[in-house]
C-alpha cells in the first residue's frame, strides 16, 4: 500500500532526501541467521557511487552505510548474523553544499517533476531533487546486497549493452570486462570508444540514453505466478521504478539487438515462461532515458503561473544509464528474493516437480 | 500480497479457470453511490469477446456478467448504485467443449507455461490454459468498466497502433475508426490491409505481434508518487501482467513510431512527469507478442522427463494483440482509479496547487 | 489494505449481503495439492447454519456451498485437489422472503449500525443487515474448513464456556459433549439447564451474552512475531471482527473463570509466549454481547433527523453467541494457517531450534 | 504483510533493539503541509520515558528523537512542514550498560519469549529483550505524535483506571489530575494510595496488572468498516500489540467497572456502532498484565535442553501498566488517523450523511 515500499515478504522501505540529515531503508522479512555486516553491503554502494570517473556526476559522498538493527553476533561462531527482525540501514548525507536555489525554487524546470510535485503535495523540496534524488537509489543497492544472500548460489550481474547508437557485440561479451571500464561494458572494444563519445556529449551540454541488461543465475524454478505476480512483470515494474527508466522487459530472449528484430516481438523464454521461472538464468533489460538537465535557456512557468525562462546549471551527467547498472542488479536481486520467500511460503521447500512422477 | 489481486484502494481480485464452473472477480474499495448495473459492464465485455470476427479465436462464450453483491436500488431515485462494499462479478463458463487433452496433459508445449506450472505447483490444470487462460482477462475488463465510473470526466480509449511491420500513420488517426473495423485500428487505410495480412498469416499457421496504445483523458494532476508508486511504472506493470505482453511504457511522448527513433530513448512527458500525472492526457503503450501455438510438430519433453514430439492444434488466433485493446484500456482505468483514491486519501480533495500561492 | 480481506499469505476476501443473489469468498494463497471438495466444507457450514434448534434464529437457508475455481481432479489418483490458484466459494441466497422494510428503512434502530452506515456511505442496504448480516460469517466458516487442511495434525475445536451468569465447570469438560447439545457446551450438566434459561429469555424478549473458547492443537512452535504480528494479538483481532464480539484474548491461561480472578491479569502462557507459539495447544477466548434487537418500543431518530419511535420485530435470537462457536473456530484456523505459511516463507521448513545446538 | 508495520494509508514501520545503535521508525503516507518538528514529538516521548519517578524502571535514556526525512522548511512561512514523503525518526541508544548476560543467554526465563524466539529464528538477541524490548514502544509514541496532527480538533487522552484491585471512582474523574501524579490516574484520591501500594509490591518482588482507558475526541463519524476493518477491532488489535497487553476492547460503554457488571456483556456504543465511528468520543480500554520478572529462583531449561534454575535480577518495574498510558494513546491516534485517510480515500471529504436527505 505504501508509495515507499517494495516487496511482500522481503520488504524494502526507503526514506530520505538528498539534503536532509540522512537517507536510509528498512529491510523487513529477511530470514534469520544470514551472516551480514556493513562489509557485505559497502562494495555494492561503492560501485554505484558517483564521482568515481569523469563520466559520472562529481558529487562526492562517501556513502558509508551503517546497520542500525536486525543483526546480532552469534556467541559461538563470533559471526554477526541477521536475527529475522527489521534491518535498518542509514547513510548520512555529508555533501550538502550550500547552493543557491533561488532560481529553481519558484521556476518549473521543463522535463522535471517540479510542477507535478507542487500540484500533488502543495509544496516541494527543491534541493537536490528532494525525494526523487538519485541518492535514493543507494538504498536500493544496499537492500539488494542483502537480497543477494538469501538464495543459495545466487549470482546477479548487470552490464551496459547499449549507449545511444552504440551496442555491444554479444560475440565479444566478457563479464570480466564489466569491472575493467567505467561504463560497466562487457565488450572491451565498445568500451574503448565510449569515453570519447561521452566527452563529445558533455561538451555540447547534451546527454544520451542507455540500455542495461541484468542476468540472474541460481534462480530456482517455480518463482512467480500466473496472473498478477508474474516474475517478468514484477521485474519490469521494479526496474521502471528507477529514476529515468522509461521501459523494461524480462524473460525475453537473451541474444537480440544486433539482428534488427523489434525488442518486444520475440518469443524466446530467457528464464521465465508464463510468468514463472524455469530454472535457467533470468534475463531482464531496461532503458534509461537521457537526463533532462540541459544548459540551454528554455521557456517555462513559475509556481505563480507567470511565464519565465530557466537554464539548468550545476552537476551534469551525460549518461545516467551508466550508474544504473548496480541499481538494476539490486532491483532484480530484491524481486527474486521476495518471490523465493513467497514460493517457499505457499508451496514449501520440497521441489514440486520431481515429486509429480513418483506421487503418481 | 496476493498473486491474484491488483490495486490498493481500488482492489481487484480475480479468480477462475476457463474450464471450471465460472470465472469472476471481487472489486473492493469502490466508492459508494455510483450508478452501476450489468448494462454498464456488458458492452466492454462484448468488445473483448472472442468470435466476433474471423480474425479472433472462434470460442463462443456469451460472457454474460452478473453482479452478485455491492449494489442496492436507491428507493428514491429507483437507481441501482454501489454501496461501498465488495462488488462480486461472475461469468459462467458455458463453452466447455469436451475436448481430448490426452496429448498435452503429459507433454510440455514449447513456449507455454506447462513445465513451469508443474515445477511450481506439482500439478497443472491443462484444460484451456488453466488459470492463465485468456478468459481471466474478461474480469479485468469488467473491473475496468467500474473503474471508468470513479473519476468525473474520465475517458479511456485504446487503439492498435502496430501489427507486425504495419504501423498507423498518426496523421490519419481517427478515434471513430476504432469501432468501425475488427482491429481497433484508428487508421482506416491501414485497417483496410490488415485483413488480408492476417489471412495470410493464418494460412501459414503463423502469428504476429502488435503494439497497443491507450489514452486516458480526465486524469487530474497529482496522481502517482516519486519513487515506488510512479504512475508510469504502475501502468506499465499492470499492462505487463496481461498474457503475452512483453513490454510496456507510459508517459512517453505521444507521437513516435513513424520517425524511426527508438521507443525508450525519447524525452517527452505524455501526461506524467517524475511519476506524477500532469493533468494532460496519460498515454500508455504495450507490445503483445505472437502466440506460441503453432501447428508444426516440435520436439519437447513430457512430465516424466522423456523426449517426445508435440504439435498444437485447435483454436488459433493469428494476432492476440487485437483483443488486447479493451484489456489494456481496462488496466489503465483501474490503475488510474486506484491512484485517484490513494491521492484523495493522503492529500484530500482540495487541489494542492492553486492553494500554494494564496497560502503563501 | 482491503476492508473485506483478512490474512496475508492465506488470504480470505468475502463478499455479499443477505439479500443479494449470493454470498461468497475467494481464498487466495492456499498451497497446491490439498484434497478439497464441497464435502470438506459443507459439514462446518451445517454446524453454523441457523434454524437447527429452537434456540437459534429460524431463518432457513440450505447454505449449500459451491467451489467455482482453484481445484482440479488429479488424473492418477482421481482425487480433486487444490491447484494453488484462487479458490472461489459461493452460497446462493435462497431465503429472501419478501418482507416489509418500510419501518426500518428510514429509522435508525438503537444499537444498530443504521446511522453509522448512512453517515459513512451516504446510503445503506437495510435489508437483513446488509453487508453486516450474520450470513457473512458463513464464508468465514467455509474458508476455515480449507485452513484446517493446511497444517498436518491440525485440530481446532471450540466450545461455549459461559452464557450470562452460567459458566462451565472445567472439571466436567468433555469435548464429546459439544456435539451432543445445541449449545456447543462441553459440560453436560450445564447444558441441561441452558434450554430453560434461554426459553425464559425469549419469553421476555431479552437476550444474553456468551463466552466462547477455542483450542487449536497441532500448532508448531515459532508462529507469530515479536511486535505487530503477535499471534495472540492477531487471533484476538480476528475474533473481534466477528459481529457482536466485544472482547477477545488469546494465549492466556487455560483454566480460569470459576475462581473469580480477573480475566486479563493472569500470567500463564496458553500456547503463546511473547507473541510466538510454543508448540503447546493455543487457546483463544472471546465474548459475544447480547443482540440489540428487542421488542420494546424505543425512541430514535430517522434519517431525516426527526425524532420517532421504533420497535424491532422479526427473527430473534436470544443468544447469538451459540452460533459463534464454529465461526470462532474458523477464524482461529485461518489465522494460524496464515502464520504457518508466513513462518515457512521467512524461515523455511527446517525447524530452527533443534539445529541451534548442533550448529554451534 | 510485514511483521513490523501497522496501518494502511498512515503506515508506521518500526525497527531496532534496545542494545543496537538506535531504534527508529518510518511513518509513510502522512499528508503534506503539516507543521512538524522534533518539538512536536519530544514531549510525548518524555511522558513515556522510564526513570521519571521511583515507580517506573530506572533505565536512563534521554530518548531524544531526530527527524531524518520527510520535512522541509516552507520558505514563506519559515515553518517546517511535512512533504508527504516518508518521515524517518530515530532515537540513539545511549544507555547500553555493559551487563553480564551469561546467566540468561542460555537459560529460558519462565514467562518470557526466550524459548519461542530460539524456536522461531534459531537464535535470539538476549540483550535487553531484543526486538521485544519496551524501548520499541517509544517509536509508537513518536508516530502517534504525528498522527495526532492529521485530524482537525483531534484530542487523544489516556488514563490509568485500575491497578490490581484499585479502581478509579468515575465520579471523581478529572483529566487535569492525570498530569499531576506519576500514575496517570484521573482520580486524585486513588492516586494518593497507589504509591504505598506499589512500594509494598516492590518490596515483595511482586508486580501487578493495570487497566488503561483512552478517549479520543474529534473523531468524525463514518470511520471504520462493516466486516474486517471494524474500528473497534482495529483499535483492540493495535492495543494488543503492545507488550504485556493481554486484552483490549473499544467502543463499549464508557462507565463501567464500579458496578460489577462483566466487561464484555455490555451493550452501549462508546463512539462506535457496527464497527463505524458515530462522531461521539471513541473509548478504548486495555489491560496490562504484571511483569513476569520475579526474583525468586525458578526451575527452567536451557537451550541445550538441560534442566536448570534461574532467578531474574536487575531493573524491575512493579506495574508496567503505568507507562502504557502514552503508548495506548499513540496507538489509538495512529489507528484513527489511518482510518480517517482510508475513509477520505474511498468516500471523499464531503460528509455523506447530510447529503442523503437533499439528494433524495
Amino acid at each position: 500500500m505504501s508509495f515507499n515500499t517494495f516487496g511482500h515478504l522481503f520488504r524494502v522501505t526507503t526514506f530520505g532526501e538528498s539534503h536532509g540529515p540522512a537517507i536510509g531503508c528498512v529491510v523487513d522479512g529477511c530470514p534469520p541467521r544470514i551472516p551480514l555486516t556493513e562489509a557485505d553491503i559497502q562494495p555494492y554502494l561503492d560501485r554505484r557511487r558517483p564521482g568515481q570517473s569523469r563520466y559520472t556526476t562529481q558529487r562526492q559522498e562517501p556513502d558509508a552505510v551503517r546497520i542500525l538493527s536486525g543483526v546480532f553476533v552469534d556467541e559461538v561462531t563470533g559471526q554477526q548474523v541477521t536475527t529475522g527482525t527489521p534491518i535498518a540501514l542509514v547513510i548520512d548525507n555529508v555533501d550538502q553544499r550550500s547552493r543557491d536555489y533561488s532560481d529553481i525554487k519558484d521556476k518549473y524546470r521543463p522535463g522535471h517533476a517540479d510542477y507535478t510535485y507542487d500540484v500533488k503535495y502543495g509544496l516541494r523540496d527543491y534541493r537536490g531533487g528532494g525525494r526523487q534524488s538519485a541518492r535514493e537509489t543507494a538504498m536500493r543497492v544496499a537492500a539488494g546486497a542483502i537480497a543477494r544472500k538469501i538464495l543459495p548460489d545466487f549470482n546477479v550481474r548487470g552490464a551496459l549493452v547499449q549507449m545511444g547508437p552504440h551496442r555491444v557485440d554479444r560475440a565479444r561479451w566478457d563479464w570480466a570486462e564489466v569491472g575493467r571500464n567505467p561504463f560497466f561494458c562487457p565488450d572491451a572494444k565498445l568500451a574503448a570508444v565510449l569515453g570519447d563519445y561521452l566527452d563529445g556529449l558533455r561538451k555540447r551540454g547534451s546527454s544520451i540514453g542507455a540500455v542495461i541488461e541484468v542476468v540472474a543465475e541460481g534462480v530456482p524454478p517455480g518463482l512467480g505466478a500466473p496472473v498478477y505476480g508474474k516474475l517478468d512483470a514484477d521485474l519490469a515494474g521494479a526496474l521502471m521504478s528507477i529514476n529515468a527508466v522509461k521501459g523494461a522487459e524480462a524473460g525475453a530472449e537473451m541474444r537480440m539487438g544486433n539482428d534488427g528484430k523489434p525488442l518486444f516481438l520475440s518469443n524466446n523464454a530467457g528464464g521465465i515462461l508464463g510468468g514463472i521461472s524455469t530454472g535457467q538464468p533470468v534475463v531482464a533489460r531496461f532503458a534509461v532515458k537521457p537526463t533532462s538537465s540541459i544548459l540551454i535557456p528554455r521557456r517555462t512557468v513559475d509556481r505563480f503561473g507567470h511565464e519565465t525562462e530557466i537554464s539548468t546549471t550545476g552537476r551534469h551527467d551525460p549518461c545516467v544509464g551508466i550508474r544504473a547498472v548496480p541499481i538494476g542488479e539490486a532491483m532484480v536481486a530484491c524481486v527474486i528474493a521476495d518471490h523465493y520467500l513467497r514460493q517457499r511460503g505457499q508451496v514449501g521447500e520440497t521441489p514440486a516437480w520431481p515429486l509429480t512422477q513418483s506421487a503418481r
